[in-house]
């Protein structure tokens, strides 16, 4: 890995497919794939080999470009019938991050706004995937700079999963913050969750923070309010996958656990997210669809068990952290403070 | 396995020798190893090839004999000194859970109290471990059937970490609470703490459980205040290190955060464990040491890497729960309550 993390994009489009990161093979292995059908693409959101609410959202938005190419000699109106319900498929490959749906509804926007004939639609497709791609490492700077004012000189700041370069286009979004903070005070430094059970934290931020020379930690997730307890811990910081016009965040599994921590030590909790995140369409949390994911995610590490045969598995890939434990939500436009009932409904309007 | 968890002796003193159940090697495997001197009974308590506070108190009483038969050619009074030397040293082979050194103290008063020369110090201080060994399931029995009265019927209980059968002679503490309730009512159920770094919830209490047949789900320690939210924790038992005189416990890392969630969603958090885990010497947990353990157990799973090169460690072994966070403390001689300061002072007085 010779690259700098924070320099690489984690998906792009490029001529006529999608090249992304794999993220399943890391901290083993830096490899990009190239992914060449609407079905692939489908089965690397849904297979985590791109993941990270940010970046699957662009990857909805270039799995269309690709179902639109594979339906490039259907005629005008069954290309569009077609192509819709390809789009509505593919907002399926996973359920919680609404950035998904987000990103697959821009997509029909374009159809369905479009004037064109069937190649004009797929190269206005590819050119609005390609905006995308470019918003975000705009946004997520901006949530950067936002978030780095309210990080203290010398600050020891957790997070939990991967909110990074790697879980969006590029820059991040928690990670984002901790690298704008980072360039204005290099005393800081990160802890990271392991986060079980698929363990983003420990394959993916410790390898993105180290490759830009940022000092991390990394703690087992039941570690948190043993460093918190310690006063270690000065704020945490987590990306988010779906936001509730409440506040109610939904974000990797533990994270909720980790919010109840910093509240009990009195410890600021923020979720830094760009505003397509926002679902202002569902009140709370509870309408929030959590996935439940593999069991073998738990019973297995690296393809070997660790536990007996015959035991219950429950794996929901997300939990919802109510917002009376959030202490601010960091976006493009700037932090959300409560109510944010008030604070979300005049984001969304700027938006 | 054809025998059942639940029948068998972690931990046994045979002739001359200690015969213990190598708990490294769960779930893979079940073996015994026999330790037949001194240093290898320290060296099987640091490494954890025994593990769970009221065991390594047994290996530690073993531990004294396997060093006095070392001894056994030096004359009286140069025995005695040499042996209580020993004896103190292996009361440094693991830090935190007091069982050990209560344990060692235990064998002590032996040593300093007999009237007898070499050979019949060290018959004695054999009868004196066996006579420890049968009263640890005893104890442990009694723990369970003074818990089994406050489970309430079809009640799901979270443990963290392993205080089973197998982190002691046998029957366990937190899971000897739970043998108890499931032989007076067998729609009780089990959630188990995957516990890292060394997972002993996964390795070996889901074994312990399913063994005997207790319906058990493994979540990853993240994941317990989701199901506390929903309502599927009806209360938490968990086991002991070292207890404070004014109540605070030592328990494996994670059961702190544990404890904090029980506390956000009102759900009972019980403390089981034998009076000697209680340390009365000391008022508070601030004053008990955590153990740090090797940066390895976070590092690697199975012997391979799962995260970065270059990233930092930290990793306690125990943190300690605050005595405002738990509910009472199970017993062998009944359920101690707050004030704990008080209910803790009655109990040991009873000892």
């Amino acid at each position: 890995m010779t690259e700098f993390i924070s320099k690489i994009r984690t998906i792009q489009w490029i001529d006529n497919y999608s090249r992304m990161v794999d993220q399943t093979l890391f901290p083993y292995e830096f490899k990009y794939v190239d992914i060449k059908t609407g079905q692939e693409m489908f089965d690397a959101i849904k297979n985590m080999i791109v993941r990270g609410a940010p970046a699957i959202g662009i990857a909805g938005a270039h799995g269309v470009v690709l179902f639109a190419q594979e339906l490039i000699d259907l005629p005008h109106d069954e290309f569009i019938k077609k192509l819709i319900e390809k789009a509505d498929y593919m907002a399926t490959s996973r359920p919680t991050a609404v950035n998904l749906m987000w990103a697959v509804e821009k997509q029909k926007d374009v159809i369905k706004n479009s004037k064109s004939d069937v190649k004009g639609i797929i190269e206005e497709l590819k050119q609005n995937a390609i905006k995308l791609e470019n918003e975000d490492i705009n946004i997520n700077k901006k949530i950067g700079d936002f978030g780095a004012e309210i990080v203290p000189k010398g600050a020891t700041i957790l997070t939990h999963c991967n909110a990074g370069a790697l879980a969006t286009v590029g820059y991040g979004t928690a990670l984002g913050v901790v690298r704008s903070a980072f360039a204005k005070d290099n005393t800081i430094q990160v802890f990271a969750d392991e986060t079980r059970p698929r363990q983003q934290g420990a394959r993916i931020t410790t390898l993105e923070l180290t490759m830009d020379g940022i000092p991390t930690t990394l703690i087992t997730d039941g570690m948190c309010s043993y460093f918190m307890k310690k006063g270690m811990i000065d704020m945490v910081v987590v990306g988010a996958d779906r936001i509730a016009a409440n506040g109610d965040t939904a974000n990797k599994i533990g994270t909720y656990t980790v919010a109840i921590a910093a509240k009990y030590h009195n410890i600021p909790f923020y979720i830094a997210a760009p505003l397509s995140t926002i679902d202002t369409s569902i009140k709370t949390g509870e309408e929030i669809p959590i996935e439940e994911r593999s069991h073998d995610e738990v019973t297995h590490i690296n393809g070997k068990s660790i536990c007996a045969e015959g035991v219950n598995i429950i794996n929901p890939g997300f939990d919802v952290t109510p917002h009376e434990l959030i202490t601010g939500i960091i976006t493009e436009v700037g932090i959300l403070k409560p109510d944010f009932k008030t604070s979300i409904a005049n984001a969304a309007k700027m938006y």
